[in-house]
């Protein structure tokens, strides 16, 4: 019953009309050949292969999960065949470098292919972003070689990606790990250790897997210094490239999990394994934070097609469901009662879901957008705002996905509860969204540590006159213009008292961080609203905007207080009294 | 793994110092008997039964799930053993009507020991819950003889409760039901219809289960005013009053359901059951309801055990589970890390659960009071407090009791997201709280619509008057005199506008309900701030009291807002545009 309908009407004017692609890529000579009929094409294309492949084994993965035997994993019905198209269709490959049979598309057009994948069917996807990731890291530390043997294979996903950071005693402080990695005469390493949490560490799906695997070389430095980088494959590539010896890695179990529970999450046991050292000795959490900034986005667009796959069921079922009578009389006299929609309390929860949402898919073609300038146009400004901007995306995308969720569900009641319809589903599966690529707590302290006190805030200053409310529609100008001075507030309060107070930003960072992410909301709703232009668009637009200005904006008044009224004094509390 | 302790020094010092029982029970002759060495071994016994026996029980019976079999249903291992030990202990008559063998407990007392029982194990608890609110219903308007009869076997728990209202397209609106009862000879009812979502409809704790079911009589007026109530008894009763000849009702299937998995949620189906009207003729949701109102305040008392259990898991996790290191420099450099405890936002996750649960039991005891007084002492005003808070409790709990379960599961990171821990299970048994017994968007629009504007809010008034912020700390007094005016404005808004825009108060109902929770729970922190004297417990209080005024009042700042800025904005967006 979990259908899924591609946003196609909201994409073509995120692209077209707000991010005017058209022109925007002009200026880059990679993308000049993206003509509006082709980027059309491949949403479509995208948009079939969710709705129609992968949609249709969310809820049966769901309810058959995986199987393992004896260190073996078999996928959910279905996952096999879905996969191979999800693969074979070049998906995996959109961003990839031309070089090694890579797409080079922009990462602007990837975040709304990926957001569709996420939506559709998050376990099944679970499996390609994590190769996606793979070709991202060994792109950017892999040497020539491991890049030939490895991108083309893991781009047409023949062979599949896993990252391997987590120990049982070391989730986000990988520092104290302790698998090890013993020099080889060869050159290559073997690796020992164990490592839990292991999404696609072992599954069905693929000739080979390739685990990028985190390890201690003997006498490394102490902590996150001392990590080191390297490709375990499943199978040792032989001399031809192709899966040769069986390499001593297995999955020891799988995780029973709340969600996602199509993916296969192992706990993983590298006994010995043959590994290559990929970027630099000590060099490991540096080269996987390449993946992990990528995967950071891709969670966050995760949390964007929950809310939007929400959305769509809770909004067929207020169509349909009849129940009650509206507050200003019957609407539907001849029925027995109204729809579900005639009711001002579950607008607002649509409303809620859908303002959040698509400014969300707005901010997440932004991050994309300056992601491609970066890498493309060697903008370095762009590049610092894509740092800024990643650890919001990811947070505050997927705290909004569960909030989404739930209301899609509340929409449905007693029948939200139920496995029958589906929506418990998202609810249950967009939850690891705020766990897993760093706890949503950790993307806050990123966010407020490294990317606004280290940076004295001049990144984040940067991005609010970049986008200033100078061009905004004047019905929204001013709303825009005072969240941007609260945002400003808060940040020098912050700013003022890191220095003196260590505890300060830990203690407002989740705030702070959701500060962030609904003062550049309305900035994008109001943009939205002034470029919408004619019939029904522009009215929903504005109707949207309105509402969001009205409702969801206020928010911000809370959190700043919050901020500005705080030191650490969460600190003050003795720990013998939690 | 999901051990219960019971909050027994809160518990104390509520009892004792905030509500000063041993002082107001005196005043009533019906509570006299009450001594504080009574109470305390009640609360006791009652975390006893909740820690040692209702807890373990708590995974495997969500793991189990309960089992059907031909329309017989078979609860997981050991829940009929824990089940006696809860009824003949005497937990079901607590509050019940000492003519009948109830205990006339009062119902203040009531609140916390069913928050235990919630928190202990919410799926065995349920079979409780409804036992409890069908002696409600049927001491309030059964005849001499159904008193008779039924009251001891539910107080007893040898028979137990269910309570049979929706229908698969009726569920808030009960008016458009279909089930019918036709008069029979001898002064019963035949029912027939087809009820769907029933808790406890049938298991097999007990050797009776009473239904008392909703259904409509040959040539009712359409509509709620149409509906009756009918007892509708599994087996019905001999001349003796012993269990009979089988009715003809059964369980067709059970629901699979997100979470409370280990209570079992029949499609229940009459097909021309013996019932035996109780009450007036067409005035059966009337009736009905005064077990409803009983249900909402028990489900709400769910959502602050969640709460409770999640806070108690996810301290303990915080305690042990070693991982990075102090923002102001390593607090334990022996061991390879600091507890989690040490980190800011760690801290605010877990302040932020405890404000919201410690606020919330106070305020269930003050709803539990307002019932006493209006009960035993012919208090019109505190019967009307209670009716206007009941939706509160109800929503405001199970709205909180989410967020806290999900905050106590993020505290865990990975390991809150696989079964193992159990706290995921938390979070999917406290999600039906917000839609069971009438979902929280109803509780909104019976708070804001009934309770507030045809109140002409001369009850909130009355509320704050009550309250008022005269004695409270000087520290807060000026904070919450803020809130109340805040809260005053809101609804002058609300009462000014619900005239000429019947659309307004349902598009503000649930930022209303949330502003009234966030404001009151002021009022309790500041109270219960002042009146904690010495040592550990003051500086507690007053540590917590500070955080929530610094970090979770300013919440009503965002809400106040959106009520104030609203019109019923939402209805203006056409119906073609979700």
């Amino acid at each position: 019953m979990l259908d899924f309908q591609p946003p196609e009407r909201d994409i073509e004017f995120l692209l077209f009309s707000v991010f005017k692609v058209q022109e925007r890529w002009a200026d880059i000579p990679e993308f000049a050949d993206f003509s509006p009929e082709l980027v059309r094409a491949v949403v479509r294309e995208g948009g079939r292969l969710a709705s129609e492949v992968m949609a249709p084994l969310n809820q049966s993965g769901d309810e058959e999960g995986c199987h393992w035997d004896n260190g073996s994993v078999r996928t959910p019905a279905g996952f096999k065949a879905a996969f191979d198209q999800l693969s074979q269709g070049g998906w995996l490959a959109l961003s990839g470098n031309p070089e090694f049979d890579g797409q080079g598309m922009p990462k602007l057009l990837g975040c709304l292919i990926e957001e569709m994948f996420w939506a559709a069917n998050a376990s099944l996807y679970l499996y390609g972003t994590l190769t996606v990731g793979a070709t991202i890291c060994i792109d950017a530390h892999g040497s020539a070689e491991q890049k030939a043997l490895y991108l083309p294979k893991l781009y047409s996903g023949q062979w599949t990606g896993a990252m391997a950071l987590t120990e049982a005693h070391a989730g986000t402080d990988l520092g104290i790990m302790r698998s090890k990695a013993e020099p080889a005469a060869d050159g290559s390493y073997r690796i020992t250790g164990t490592k839990i949490f292991i999404t696609s560490g072992e599954h069905d799906l693929a000739e080979n897997i390739v685990h990028l695997v985190l390890a201690k070389l003997p006498d490394a430095p102490a902590g996150t210094r001392g990590i080191s980088l390297f490709i375990v494959p499943k199978f040792l590539p032989d001399e031809q490239g192709n899966p040769g010896e069986r390499n001593s890695l297995a999955s020891g179990s799988l995780e029973h999990k709340m969600g996602i529970r199509g993916s296969a999450t192992s706990v993983m046991n590298y006994d010995g394994a043959v590994g290559y050292l990929i970027g630099e000795a000590n060099a490991g959490l540096a080269a996987m934070f390449t993946m992990m900034n990528y995967e950071r986005l891709s969670v966050g667009l995760q949390g964007l097609g929950a809310s939007e796959l929400g959305y769509q069921q809770a909004v067929k079922y207020a169509r349909d469901r009849l129940q009650g009578r509206a507050a200003s009389g019957p609407k539907q006299p001849q029925q027995a009662a109204d729809p579900l929609l005639v009711h001002a309390d579950v607008r607002r929860m649509l409303l809620t879901i859908r303002t959040l949402t698509e400014a969300g898919r707005a901010f997440a073609m932004y991050v994309g957008m300056q992601l491609d300038l970066g890498k493309y146009g060697n903008d370095a400004e762009a590049e610092r705002l894509s740092q800024l901007l990643t650890p919001v995306a990811k947070a505050f995308f997927t705290d909004r996905g569960l909030e989404c969720a739930v209301i899609a569900q509340q929409v449905f009641g007693g029948h939200g509860f139920v496995r029958e319809w589906g929506v418990e589903q998202i609810v249950r599966d967009v939850r690891i969204g705020q766990i897993y690529e760093g706890t949503n707590g950790i993307q806050a302290a990123d966010l407020i540590g490294r990317k606004v006190v280290r940076d004295g805030g001049n990144t984040l200053e940067l991005l609010l006159e970049r986008l200033g409310p100078e061009q905004l529609p004047e019905r929204y100008k001013a709303a825009v213009s005072d969240a941007f001075e609260r945002l400003r507030a808060a940040t020098r309060h912050v700013l003022e008292r890191a220095g003196d107070d260590p505890d300060l930003p830990g203690a407002v960072a989740t705030d702070y961080l959701d500060l962030v992410g609904y003062t550049l909301y309305a900035w994008f709703w109001a943009e939205m609203a002034g470029v919408a232009q004619g019939g029904d668009l522009e009215t929903s637009k504005q109707h949207s905007a309105d509402f969001y200005f009205a409702r969801v904006l206020p928010r911000t008044v809370g959190l700043a207080a919050g901020v500005c009224s705080a030191g650490s004094d969460v600190m003050q509390m003795a720990e013998d009294s939690f």
